[in-house]
């Protein structure tokens, strides 16, 4: 007869965001979530007794419940709280949390870039066709106000609510087409960069599109050589996690951030 | 004033899986889908009048309620169909829809392997310790019936519902110990990992933990130079989809695979 | 005064391919191997002193030469030789590799099938352009005899020699577009595909070109409804690794697979 | 008789490194890049006609030579005379290079941090085992001096040559084992890792295991409440190019950084 050696259930990748509302200064947290239980489970192996496994989908939730209230820069004591809880609530003899936290840095009162997969591109043509395009590429940005999306169509596969004020995140590709190049390529491509993420930040937005026309048309007023740009801008949703299920006020600050499926965007505007 | 040139917005990475429910035998669709659509929005870029630009989470919900009559091997038919769909309900002048199909291999009546990610592994450890370690990763299996979970413990955080039969999909990472060399190691490797898939497709299980501790006794029967095997067992949730908010009959066969977060098993039995 | 705790140094991701040549029958391998050792190296930490430091490139060079005579399919066996190896060869007291395997089907007497990224492909456009496409992504081949690359122009930039017979390798992606529907898409699909190996397996050819071309060829003559094809065959280099500098001799068997740089090929044929 | 269709070939994921050398301060480039070729080449894809068929690692190779004096923060210029090169030397109507850079953030004379993989990490185990272990994953980290490694073994298989001042890149993670709890964890963790750097940039080291051993130590004595520090510090290799081949003066300014393999050294140092 085997025996049971080392072992352990739990959750993994729970990704979690959460904004601290501040008075006109926000903060934003953004983190991946694991925990791992381990305990007299001997019987849930060889006879698929499950009186005693508490379910990993319940860890999930059980985390997004606790990180309203618990979740800080502090991640060693959130794990604590989440180690005391399950240590409290099933019968287990170890808890174990593991949090990773992405840097998001700020930028406004309410804006963040985030991640550093950003590239600066260059794309140039010669031959029998001519064109030379300069551009960047993964410039991840989230706002945490400043961005609504209201009054679209509806049908009976609608289920969106309307949104006055969203969590807008996104990782801008923007490519751009030189007319006339421009003496420093490098001081131009900072400006077009800092044009970009100085609208999305600063400017209020009906939507994705409206969002990215509104750098699209700045970038083009700023610099003079560029004759059309392109913009590239997936919609990376952060979900709103129902917390009123477990009999918790919701105060809309805990987020589901998802990486498929996204908003797919993408639009040239020209001179 | 600048003019909008080339633009199209849409939905990217919805992942729909299908089991097309048979007498004894099942097959499975597993596809990511892309729609497109382009028309005339210059005012939802410009303006921000939303009124001519349906959600891509409303494409969404449409691909998953679609599928379910739609959805078959032949990729083009659905396809077409979510193009029409789109064309006749929203003023555009073209949808496009991409559909990616991941192959399965069928095994059994409602049992498949898929993707190619498997590796043989070997671990060989000399010196101070020996050991020799040999093993699978990445062998990815998926069945449509006889995995349960019920008569798990709840609390205030549970939401998960009680399950006689669900879709079980996991990614086997199977590691032995050899006390002592086999004489052939492939044939070895071979019928241990034959004994596995044999298991994973032929037992009725009460949960992850009870499926793999059945794997893990039946290859220490059958190897008997196998001193103990570890097994870990992510469990690749293919969630269900809720066609009644649409109106629609839920026949239980349309899902969205995730890829976090994940149910994360892992344990040794011992000879 | 800290001291040091446990420690190892060694070489990961050590890609390793090898031909078996056999009478008219290839076999192939394709591992990925790590080395990890330990010993008494706190003179290294604290002082610098490398009079123990066996290099990690030296390990590398290691596995290579070693290969030739001992990767067998028994990986274990490997793993051990080169454990014996590095515990008689530098003062360590702990030896441990680890061998992945990568799986590769055969296909013919020198061809196989990889990986298992493959996924049949669908793109339906509508509206004011129509158009069906059809193809398969992700399509991973490899020969070991029955391509060569030869007469090609030379300049000072120049150090690839000319190889009358070489491995081949690409992961294949091919579209083809739908002039009118064929009666069952994924009966054509089967047909289209299937060609497009019997083609790569079968004909000799003098470049990825040739090789693509002729496999274009193939298809639009076996399905009328094609009315043109675009395959993209990422060259995907096994590069020859020098064994004569460790005066072993060199059977050319020995291969190191690179991911990046690699060819890029692509091209469409027309009926 | 089929026709060919557009075409191209081309080499793609060049990835190149270029240290500027300046005077007490170094300026640093990564970038990866791609160029494709278009021509009269239908008899190359019919016949296998080679003759007009430039191999794509001569494309390779002219890519690191013209690196040497022509690569700057221009990358557009750099684009151009690549394009200016090929054709010119081969009979082609277009010639297309696509660069990307990746963004590296000066931190010293010749110190860079690189990339945005950097996450926070805290590891909180409790119940029957008790430990809070806090650190940092994804710090990439890059010298362009300051760096040796010499003194090692040789054996038949050794290549490496001894270098005096080498290129040292590394991606750090550091994790570490809290005794008793600081007062505040972030301000902790920023010193933690704020020492790690200025180590990693200020000392000269005789190895990588000699390197983060007085990382290890620096930490240990500034934060009271570490009673050890793991590291882990795999070698991102910056192979040198060797330029004489092609009767270029060769400045060692040149290198191919590759991913795989990579040196894996990994240790704990206790207080």
């Amino acid at each position: 007869m085997p025996t049971l050696g080392p072992n352990r259930w739990g959750k993994s990748g729970v990704r979690v965001s959460k904004v601290h509302r501040g008075d006109g200064v926000d903060d934003f947290s953004d983190v991946t979530v694991q925990v791992l239980l381990e305990g007299d489970v001997d019987r849930a192996h060889s006879e698929g007794d499950n009186s005693s496994v508490l379910p990993t989908d319940t860890m999930r939730n059980t985390i997004y419940a606790l990180a309203q209230d618990n979740l800080t820069r502090d991640l060693e004591s959130f794990g604590a709280v989440l180690c005391s809880h399950f240590l409290e609530s099933v019968d287990v003899s170890k808890a174990s949390v593991s949090i990773r936290e992405r840097r998001w840095e700020r930028r406004s009162e309410a804006g963040f870039t985030g991640g550093g997969s950003e590239q600066r591109v260059a794309e140039v043509l010669r031959g029998s066709d001519e064109q030379t395009v300069a551009g960047v590429e993964g410039l991840v940005v989230l706002k945490t106000r400043g961005s609504a999306f209201t009054g679209f169509p509806k049908d009976r596969y609608t289920t969106l609510p309307e949104r006055d004020d969203r969590l807008l995140a996104t990782s801008i590709t923007a490519k751009w087409v030189y007319s006339s190049m421009p003496e420093d390529t490098t001081i131009t491509w900072n400006r077009a960069r800092d044009t970009i993420l100085e609208r999305f930040f600063g400017d209020w937005s009906a939507s994705v599109q409206h969002q990215g026309y509104q750098m699209a048309e700045a970038v083009l007023e700023v610099v003079p050589e560029i004759s059309e740009i392109s913009l590239h801008l997936p919609n990376q949703h952060h979900l709103g996690f129902d917390l009123t299920r477990f009999d918790h006020p919701d105060r809309g600050i805990i987020f589901h951030p998802v990486t498929e499926p996204y908003g797919d965007i993408a639009f040239t505007v020209r001179r």
